[in-house]
């Protein structure tokens, strides 16, 4: 089989750099071309990747590929439609919302921008949660008149969220939500980052706009295709000194009754949807729960079957909500919650037909 | 005025040496005897620190007062209650057990060790919370036939918690009560405490019968002298890579709707109970909020006014919960939450006639 | 007394912050003007601190003082020499070259940059070890036709193994000197400063620059007025997660041979240069020496009299270089390496009649 | 092939779990008996890590292979020579002080232990770096009339040092070694280990008895068969808030100059003793060499090459010590500083026939 032409806008950054090795060895997908700000255009990649200073810029502990350090870097605005047959987005916001319909008229655009997520003819997808609504892409095209279209992934912290919730709301119903998230330093990428005067013997209470996006994401990601699902949602995102992993605590109110044991039992024995078993970068379990009650812990967890699984534990009666259970889970922000959950849905969307 | 003579039992732990610290200088109490484990029985104070590799085993920043550093050490069994006016209590509860009621008989003992806290004759006392609960004291010496009495303080994590409850029971009513806690290593001291292996780049999710402790003391504290307040208590407790300062998320269901103004001018404006205002150890807010968003933090917030200050910042209204509101607070575990916090309870003892 | 008035320029940035909080108080000084980048001029320096995501952007755990908060910032380049009697200096190095001479034309300007640290005409003074230097401030000012001059203070990785030297070299005298450093984030700032993800659970092996100024800073300090030391001088200079507090592992060749009885002793006794002593901001030791094999450690030491005290501790034979002795030390980089240190240096120069 | 049978020693501790994942699908070697105290005899793998409170006690992120979980543990004591064809030994110092004679009066003991590091006729193997030593075996068995021998590997601080060492030496000759080291905290394993409260935010300046064992082992290391190299070394060893993989900073007089081009290209092209190359745990390169300034770092580095490589980088001339080079390096404490380090010493020993 030919693998898919992919590029990779903002690839020199952190997320950017995590789209390279998600990508590395992929079976179906292979990348071809990488863009940056126009500063570095022309480059080889390592070349863009390095500071004045002499330090090499590769933040990640495994080598950079060496076809790839080699690769010239474009301009994003440069990059031609026509060499690509999917482009990966790890771009900011701001340079999303310009780049990524422009690319979109011609081929598909799957980001980890948030500029897109909200708009109503645009999926969110986790593909284990709600692989059904890419139909949605039929919409978005006709609509914009786009050959193409932009697929976003959710913020990392509504993630593994959303991927514990699933397995509730099909057995049970969910009715309300609360969540406090002790996130990792790599959520913030590294211009500026989280520095360590602020987080060393330190938790830094508060990131701006990650509790409103964890509840419109929440809503969208588990309602229908156009209907935000009804539950409730409250949030509060704390950052803690951990390099990678999202811990966050959650209180669900069911709207059926379960025990303890069934809660634990919908979580085990989900199997997400079908669509989303068996490909490349699927784990063989969306979720583990621990009987351990220190785990999960996001050292020790995070990176469980290659960083997309998300590990639960401490299942417990939780007494105020009506039909109250809560559990600790863990979460990859930058791996399921970032790049490697976009090559996730890229390779859903190629196996659904809406990549070619 | 001449200083009540107190008695030190756990003088060598973590928390012993914070109450050395709480008590160096204080204007009515003065340290005049310390109790350790009997194989440090006849060292002086700093020889019964020491390691055996030569550390000095004093792990506060400030100095040991030389003359504290002087003083012999007995064994607890051997304190005498007739050589003091009261005694301060930091050991384990399993010790507790056996060592507080033996001094009891005859002589106060302020405990920071749970062995009592949940026992119905006994008073859970923050000062400016419900100073009322002392006169429990009456039912307890009468009932057990004891000259002296137990009062434990409660758990630190409680501390911070029922603080900042307090003037929103007072001023709107509270019904339901959901938090995530943060917490500082110190509360586990240092033996063997938490380990850097576990705790760097890492969260803990479980600290061993925390949670319960929240719940059954909360009630205890916000309701009235024997009979438990009617709040519905649920929280998931968690350990950071923080030193000092434990970081609470909270949600609060009111009784009677209120404003995040409301809530927030409620919390400022809390004088505390009439009797533990302007002692030694009281600072001059019990809560002090913040507008920046940012804030509380643990290593910027824990040390406000002494370590005596709760504070809260990004208070928000909370969408699950009837009338629902949400805040963060920071409270220092072993100062507001421990050592100091047991002085202030003697001092209020000694203000209503309890200590003499 | 009338205090003297002083401007800061860069008064918002970390450095400036810590001259704030240094000057907060001063028996001698008092700040009347601040200054800080043209887009700043002219809000309060409150809200020139101000972030536009709400945070307050004060970072350290002490209060703003209430006067300063509202005291008007100017730009840097229209400060006024005739509204001060000192200026200190708190911008980085590029901006410090254009900006102290103009300012120096007429009055003092008390340096934290190194923007001419070595100039010949230009002393590097840390008063307990070269308090004497101050007479090249003569030669700089005729030379260069100045009423007022620089005087910059050293590197903070300097500054604690100049103070650990010169008691070795007035007893011993020096030949070789061998450091490695372990240095704390502060000392990187906070734009960018040094991000968390690159120094949780790490080491960053290199500093720019900074060996290289340890290396001719040592030498100029020891030194004759205008002829640095003989002495050999070789660093490696590390970054860990440390906040406050640079550790230094010293190995130095001694032109005698000396006991590490005799050289532990040569610490403790030495008084440093007797125009040092009894400033406002003198600590009564230059120099503490523990005994405690585990001791000195940054966070236990550094702020040891008021981060004005270098503590020494683990002094033992070495058996590579001749006469050596190694030990290690932990010096308050923020404190006596940065504003307390440039304070200090205000204050000799103020005894000494060259700031009037 | 068959498999050789291995027991393991210490099997519950930290330094045994490592041990069981070095050995997990080992290619030569299959664990077949665990030993641990006899506390825990009789149970199963999993049921002897378990604690009390419910936490697994398995302390890696990886899982534990279930097969190995299942095993019955025995008591050490209890361990037959019979079942064996060698037992890796994670005990403590003064439990290997007994067991390890008992076990090599029959069978080849590979130990992590310092027990008996010191002794004359028991050779201190690094494999690339002294693979002959292995023939003072012979010896051994002789002098003690022993069936097995007892091989020790060196502290994990000198083997990093070593391994570094010895290309220089074989290049240019070694005259002279200063060294300061920034340790991990799991080099202290887990009872107690390093306290969360000593290390966060701090540097401990003392490593019990660390330095001294450096500066021995890495003369015996260095050395002839039972000769000692005559290198000076001198060292001081500090923890740092770093979770594996020790940084060292090391300053090295060569016998012969050499530029920095030629230290690094005697580095990049050794190729380790021949014995030790190929093994199934040998690395492509022992040692690698960067030319970014900012590395080598512990966490980027220490897995190079399944924890086997030493990583140098900061290669610079020192102005101090003759012919004097200076550079930063980083092994891996627990990989191959300890059990893979031990794994790496038995494949050499079945190699050369010693084990069989």
């Amino acid at each position: 089989m030919k693998k898919l032409r992919c590029g990779l806008i903002g690839a020199t950054g952190l997320a950017g750099q995590q789209f390279v090795s998600a990508l590395k060895d992929h079976p179906w997908f292979e990348l071809t071309g990488l863009a940056a700000s126009p500063r570095n255009a022309g480059k080889s990649y390592a070349e863009a990747l390095k500071a004045p200073n002499g330090m090499m810029g590769w933040f990640l502990a495994e080598e950079l590929p060496a076809h790839i350090a080699k690769m010239t870097v474009q301009a994003g605005a440069e990059l031609k439609a026509q060499d690509f047959d999917l482009v990966f987005s790890a771009v900011e916001s701001d340079v999303a919302k310009e780049l990524e319909p422009k690319l979109a008229r011609d081929i598909p655009v799957i980001s980890a921008a948030s500029a897109f997520r909200y708009e109503e003819d645009v999926p969110l997808l986790i593909p284990p949660v709600n692989a059904d609504h890419s139909r949605l892409i039929e919409t978005q095209k006709k609509r914009r008149d786009w050959k193409g279209f932009i697929v976003p992934i959710p913020n990392c912290t509504t993630t593994g969220l959303a991927v514990t919730l699933a397995p509730l709301e099909s057995a049970f119903g969910v009715q309300a939500v609360m969540m406090t998230s002790l996130q990792a330093v790599s959520g913030a990428g590294r211009s500026p980052g989280v520095i360590g005067l602020d987080i060393i013997d330190n938790v830094i209470p508060h990131i701006a706009k990650e509790e409103g996006k964890v509840e419109i994401e929440t809503k969208k990601i588990l309602g229908g295709i156009q209907t935000p699902h009804g539950v409730k949602v409250s949030c509060t995102c704390t950052r803690v000194a951990v390099l990678e992993g999202h811990t966050e605590a959650a209180y669900v109110g069911l709207k059926k009754k379960a025990s303890v044991q069934e809660v634990s039992a919908a979580m085990r024995e989900w199997k997400g949807h079908e669509a989303a078993r068996g490909l490349p970068t699927s784990p063989k379990h969306w979720v583990s729960v621990s009987d351990d009650p220190f785990r999960p812990q996001p050292r020790l967890d995070r990176d469980a079957e290659g960083g997309m699984t998300t590990s639960v534990g401490r299942i417990r009666e939780d007494g105020v909500l009506e039909n109250g259970v809560k559990y600790v889970l863990v979460s990859h922000n930058t791996k399921m919650g970032a790049a490697k959950g976009a090559v996730l849905v890229a390779e859903l969307l190629k196996q659904q037909g809406f990549v070619v």
